[in-house]
C-alpha cells in the first residue's frame, strides 16, 4: 500500500543524496530495499563517504550538483550549518517537479534558509527531522533498520503542495518510521528540551570532570550511572556544535529553566531541606516510569502557542 | 586460596545480615556460593523482604539484635540515614571478635556515627562500598554475581586492625568485586563527583519537564538519548534524598562546579562562540572515549588532599 502510494503520488526513480554519511546512507538503503530500482546519485565533499556508500550499495553512483536537474528528489543529510550553502548550490538545477528533504536537528533556521535561497521553489521544499540516534557516524554504519519504529517530524510549510507532502509521509513511512507534524517553532523548543539541553550537559560534566586535577581518579571511579549519563557526550562535536548555535533562542531557554531548576535543589540541598528534596525526586522517578510505560495521559497537555507557519 | 585466606584469619560462620534488600541479600548469596555452610540471620523491619531473602537463600533464617551476641559478622546494609540508630542499636551485643561492615553511599557521616555509637568496639567497624547500579530493590532482584567484576571501595580507619582488614578485603574478593581502599574524604568528594551528582542532574532535568504545561509533548518526543540520560532518575528517591543529605558538603562543591561550567557553557551559546562550545565538546568527547577505553594515563593524575583518617 505504502508503494502503491509512493508510485501513484510521484514516480520517484532517481534521487540525489547529498551527504552520504549514516542517515542520508541509512534512508536510501531503507527505500532501496522495497524499491530496488531506484537510482540513487550520490554527493559529498568526503570520497571515503562516497566509496563507503557505493560499498553498502546505499548510492548507485558519485555524481554531482548537475545530476540534480534530472531528479525527483533531493536528500539533503548535512549537518545543518552546510545546508544554506547547498541550498543555494542546488536552486538553479531544481526542476518543477523535484522534491527537497533535509533532516537537520534544527527546523526554524533551516527553513529561514530556504525561504533565501529556493525564491519561487520554496513549495518543494519539505523540513524534516528524523529522531534517531547518530552515535557512531559514516556510511560503513547505515542500515536499512534505522528508522524503524522512530518519530520523523514534518515541519511542513505552508507553501508546501498536498501532493509533495504525500510523497514525503510515504518516503519515511516506507523506512518503517512514524511520522509527526507541528511547527518549526514547536520542533525548535521541544528538542530544545529533550534532547539539545541533556546533550550539552552531559558535555559540559564530562568536560568539567576531565579538566580536574585528579580526573584519572574520578574517572577510575565513574560506573554505569555515569557511562549512561554520558553516552550522549560521545556524540559528534561539530554536528552539535551547529545545532546548539542554530536552535540558540530555545536552548538558552532551556538552559536558563535547568539552571533555575539545579539552583533550587542546590538550596535544598544547602538547607537540608528533606522534605523538597524527597518531593522532587520522587515526583521525577514518578514521571519517568510513567514515560516508561507509556503513560503519557498522566501528563499536563497544554500546547506550546502555536505561531504562524 | 581466597577461601583459606578467609578461614585462616577468621572463622566466619555466622553472619547477621541487617537489611536483607537487594544489595545485602546479593552479598550472603556470593558468600554461599563458596561457603555453604554459613548460617545466615536477617533483621529486616520488612517482613516481605525477611521472607523473599529466606525464599531466595540469601539468609537462613530471620533473627534479631541480640543473635549478634553470638555472630561473627554483621553486614548492614539499609539505607545510610538508618544507619547511626542500628549502630546504637548492635552495641551493646557486639562481641570482641565481632567484624561489623556497611555498604553505604556516603562514608565520612557513617564514620561518625561509628564513632559516636561503638566506643571501643569502633576498630572493628570497617566502612565499605561496593560499586553496583541499583535500579532495582528488593531479594528477589538480588543476585550472587552482583558485585562480579565491580569496584568495592573500603575507607578503612585507624583503628581497624590488619586481621580485620584482611578478612573484609577476603569477603569482598569472594562474591568477585575488585577491593579499593581511599580515605573517607577522597571516596566521598569523588562519588560527589562521578554518581552524587549525575543522580542530581538527572532527577532536576526529568522535574523540569514533568512540571511543564506541556509535559506530553516534551514526553511523547523524548528518544534514546534522553532515556539513557535520565535512566538514574529511575533511582529509589528515599536513599538518594539521603545520599545528598549525608554528603552534604562535597556534593554542593560539585552542584556550584556543575553550574559554574553550565553557566560558561551557556554563555558561549549566547555569545555564538562556535571556537569556545566546539572545543568543550571535543574536550568531552576525546575524554569520554580515553575514559571508555581503558586509557586513564591520559587523564590529570594529582590526587585530593588527604585528609587524616
Amino acid at each position: 500500500m505504502l508503494n502503491t502510494a509512493l508510485n501513484n503520488v510521484h514516480k520517484l526513480n532517481n534521487i540525489v543524496l547529498i551527504g552520504t554519511g549514516l542517515i542520508g546512507a541509512s534512508i536510501t538503503l531503507a527505500l532501496k530495499k522495497t524499491h530496488p530500482a531506484l537510482t540513487v546519485v550520490g554527493i559529498d565533499r568526503d570520497e571515503a563517504a562516497l566509496s563507503g556508500a557505493i560499498a553498502r550499495g546505499a548510492i548507485t553512483d558519485a555524481g554531482s550538483i548537475a545530476d540534480i536537474a534530472n531528479s525527483d528528489m533531493v536528500i539533503i543529510a548535512i549537518p545543518v550549518r552546510q545546508i544554506p550553502q547547498i541550498l543555494a548550490d542546488i536552486a538553479p538545477y531544481l526542476a518543477a517537479h523535484t522534491i527537497v528533504i533535509d533532516v537537520g536537528s534544527t527546523k526554524a533556521d533551516v527553513i529561514v534558509a530556504a525561504r533565501v535561497a529556493l525564491g519561487k521553489r520554496l513549495g518543494q521544499f519539505i523540513p524534516c527531522h528524523p529522531i534517531s540516534g547518530r552515535e557512531h557516524h559514516g556510511p560503513l554504519a547505515a542500515e536499512a533498520s534505522l528508522f524503524q519504529g522512530k518519530k520523523v517530524v514534518i515541519t511542513p510549510l505552508v507553501e508546501n503542495s498536498d501532493a509533495n507532502l504525500q510523497v514525503v509521509r510515504a518516503l519515511w513511512r516506507l523506512t518503517g518510521a512514524n511520522v509527526v507534524e507541528m511547527t518549526a517553532s514547536t520542533h525548535d523548543a521541544v528538542f530544545a528540551a529533550v534532547s539539545h539541553l541533556p546533550h550539552m550537559l552531559a558535555f559540559a560534566l564530562v568536560d568539567e570532570f576531565a579538566s580536574r586535577s585528579n580526573a584519572k581518579t574520578l574517572f577510575e571511579h565513574a560506573a554505569s550511572g555515569f557511562r549512561d549519563f554520558t553516552r550522549i557526550a560521545s556524540s559528534s562535536p561539530e554536528m552539535w556544535r551547529d545545532v546548539a548555535l542554530n536552535n540558540r533562542a530555545a536552548l538558552l531557554a532551556e538552559l536558563d529553566a535547568f539552571l533555575v531548576k539545579t539552583a533550587a535543589l542546590r538550596q535544598a540541598v544547602a538547607e537540608s531541606d528533606d522534605t523538597a528534596l524527597l518531593a522532587l525526586m520522587q515526583r521525577a522517578q514518578t514521571a519517568r516510569g510513567q514515560w516508561l510505560s507509556g503513560q503519557l495521559d498522566q501528563f499536563n497537555d497544554v500546547p506550546l502557542n502555536e505561531e504562524a507557519r
